[in-house]
């Protein structure tokens, strides 16, 4: 087999075979097959496409490419949930332990932040003492006791996929559907779980800028889910805006506590109740509806708050913390960002959000920097509500004061205000299975 | 600037500024843009094309990207031929003379073989003594004093190209229209000509493998050629077959020097006619009509003859070879290819033909390889002709008895034979301007 027919092949169109799939991620992970050809076939990919027969073997061999990890010791269902990522998405916080309050397994894995998006792995360190790598067997352990455990991810899955997404990044050949397909499944399958919802983002803060992108996307997740033998489901949720009021790590998990205690923002709760809803009719607890209702009544009647107590706790974490947030340690400055004119807030640019809380300190340029878990936004207003002339529409937090300025300027810019209100866009749009 | 918004701009079918492809071609000659920036870049132009104005610009940058020729004390109008590289084409051996023969001039630069294609610079190589390397005031001044010279590619003509085409040989982006005419006439335009013709070879033997691919190809290097203030023509020629009966370095010398003799192979000497007949009339030494009447008559009266023999002498060559060819060595050992059934030959693969003669011997299948210059194939039958089974289709040259059994049975898998008489085709197709 040589790459150069492989790249032909696709370049003219043609459906590349298992085997052929198979060698070339083989190549791309122990560097036989140099950069310039897997940037040559990248680039055709996007010009061509994959079927999804081709989309599922690549999925699969980059999944292949590293550590797979065995779940078997867990007893129950396991259900995770995946976002495409977001500005302002602490969903996880919530829906893992309404989830597990159920009985149903979250054995879960978190990223860290890079870039505009945050990272949960990040967000939880935020909470004094919460250690976020276990051993195997204590993560199980606590898994089977408990039902929610939580960990970074220290082994090596789908080395494929960060030597291939390093080199789509800087050849143009991020954008193409099958490779995001491909590199976002193929690190979840190499997890053990019986159930995956996926949570698509859509919009301004999301890489799928449209509906109709975002349902394809996630028609071919949830395929190749399915085709690993999977239940699958997936929600196409609005980025068009952040999640909630909070962005950064601490005032995100404040907020999260706060959803938990039943005083959330509306947004955010009816965003983590249809996930949690979907979570549990996947792990075989009913309807959907019935297990929305069901959900809702785990933030009532406190049971969810409790699990994510002991899981905090379990792991670790300063538990005063979250009895009462106000004990998180604030930052030493804030600032306040005053609207330059007067109408409706008809467009957030939410990319640019998450880029002004990078330059606050809450998040990661490079992989070496360091975390201010104290740093964000608080939102005071979003798309749809009416500002004043010098009304504030959002409070800074950091402990870098000559970041204010710019950060001011970059939500100012990203904030589009007319005299007319906007029409109201849907949350969760739709529901691909 | 940066390559990543080259590349995406290109992949998103954006046409490329004078100093974006500025950028990339010098990147490529000074390594500073990595291969597999540049591999992609050569995929998307594959996918998305290249305006005219976008392949001169890129022609121009590789032509600068090194070396350039000053032809200015060269006195009188200089021209030149370029083949786009075939089987059996020793027209420079012939067209040369006959219009040096008019005192026009020719100061040629001409390259090796390497794979199924011949150079002309071997050719001449299997001249005893024939020096292809000159330095430029001896090239410029036998030019003036003789009407022709000719040497090999010393110097460091575009460099950009080299990296280049080595990059796409391994990338399947070599058969992109504008990446051909520009690494054509990159190189072409390093010299200093006044008149260009181009003879654009089309079918099994060619780069191009139908007419109108050639016919493009042909109006687009024109086109690039005009732009860089050159008087041009292109001939859209043959290669469904080789060109005359000889294939390798000694054998098509001989056939050159009958041609120059009067007494050379039809197809061959047409060809040649009609290219000297262009090159002459693009130096204003009448019609194309006229001027191919006129390369007639320079084999006729042997005033073409006289020029070779002088060039060959003055380059140092042995003139007997010339005046009685039975001088030339001959290969150890000869074979004989018997046709396995009788009817016509109605197709030859000819880029298989090639590949065979370099099996012989003949060619380089990397640049260290040396030449058996006795070594080749000597046609009896071509396509249109009958033949019976057991006769003789060609006669293969080597030093190398061992390499028989396998040229052997190329030539009789590359030789199509039918009941049928084809029908005929012409030699020369069309004239592009």
């Amino acid at each position: 087999m040589r790459m150069y027919d492989i790249i032909k092949k696709k370049r003219d169109g043609g459906e590349l075979s298992t085997e052929e799939i198979k060698y070339f991620v083989q190549g791309v992970t122990d560097g036989s097959i140099p950069d310039y050809q897997t940037s040559a076939l990248c680039m055709a990919i996007y010009f061509k496409g994959m079927s999804v027969r081709e989309t599922c073997d690549f999925t699969f061999a980059v999944r292949d490419s590293g550590d797979k990890l065995n779940f078997s010791e867990i007893n129950g269902i396991r259900v995770d949930k995946h976002s495409t990522g977001g500005v302002g998405d602490k969903t996880s916080l919530v829906v893992a332990p309404v989830v597990a309050s159920f009985g149903v397994k979250v054995a879960k894995m978190s990223g860290r932040g890079l870039g505009h998006t945050g990272g949960t792995i990040d967000k939880l360190e935020a909470i004094t003492g919460f250690n976020t790598t276990l051993s195997d067997a204590d993560f199980i352990k606590q898994v089977n006791d408990l039902g929610f455990a939580i960990v970074g991810q220290s082994r090596q899955f789908a080395p494929a996929d960060k030597k291939l997404y390093a080199l789509r990044d800087v050849t143009a050949t991020v954008d193409s559907m099958p490779l995001i397909a491909a590199s976002i499944m193929g690190k979840k399958l190499a997890a053990d779980d019986d159930c995956i919802v996926l949570d698509v983002k859509t919009g301004s803060g999301s890489f799928m800028k449209t509906v109709n992108d975002s349902k394809a996307l996630a028609k071919l997740m949830v395929d190749i889910g399915k085709s690993a033998g999977k239940k699958m489901v997936a929600l196409i949720t609005n980025m068009d805006r952040p999640l909630g009021y909070a962005i950064g790590n601490a005032l995100e998990v404040i907020e999260a506590v706060e959803t938990l205690n039943g005083h959330g923002p509306e947004d955010f709760t009816e965003v983590c109740m249809t996930l949690a809803g979907h979570m549990l009719s996947l792990a075989g607890k009913g309807t959907v509806k019935d297990c929305i209702k069901m959900a809702r009544g785990a933030i009532a009647d406190g049971s969810a708050l409790a699990k994510f107590k002991e899981t905090v706790k379990a792991q670790g974490g300063d538990v005063k913390l979250i009895e009462d947030v106000n004990n998180f340690e604030k930052s030493k400055h804030t600032y306040e960002v005053k609207s330059v004119k007067r109408g409706y807030i008809c467009k957030m640019d939410t990319e640019a959000y998450g880029l002004a809380s990078l330059a606050l300190g809450a998040g990661r340029n490079t992989i070496e920097d360091k975390i201010d878990y104290s740093a964000g936004i608080i939102l005071k207003k979003k798309t749809g509500d009416s500002v004043e002339e010098g009304e504030v529409i959002a409070t800074l937090y950091s402990n870098n004061e000559s970041a204010f300025e710019k950060a001011a300027q970059m939500l100012i810019d990203a904030t589009e205000i007319q005299k007319k209100k906007p029409k109201e866009e849907p949350l969760v749009y739709c529901t691909v299975e």
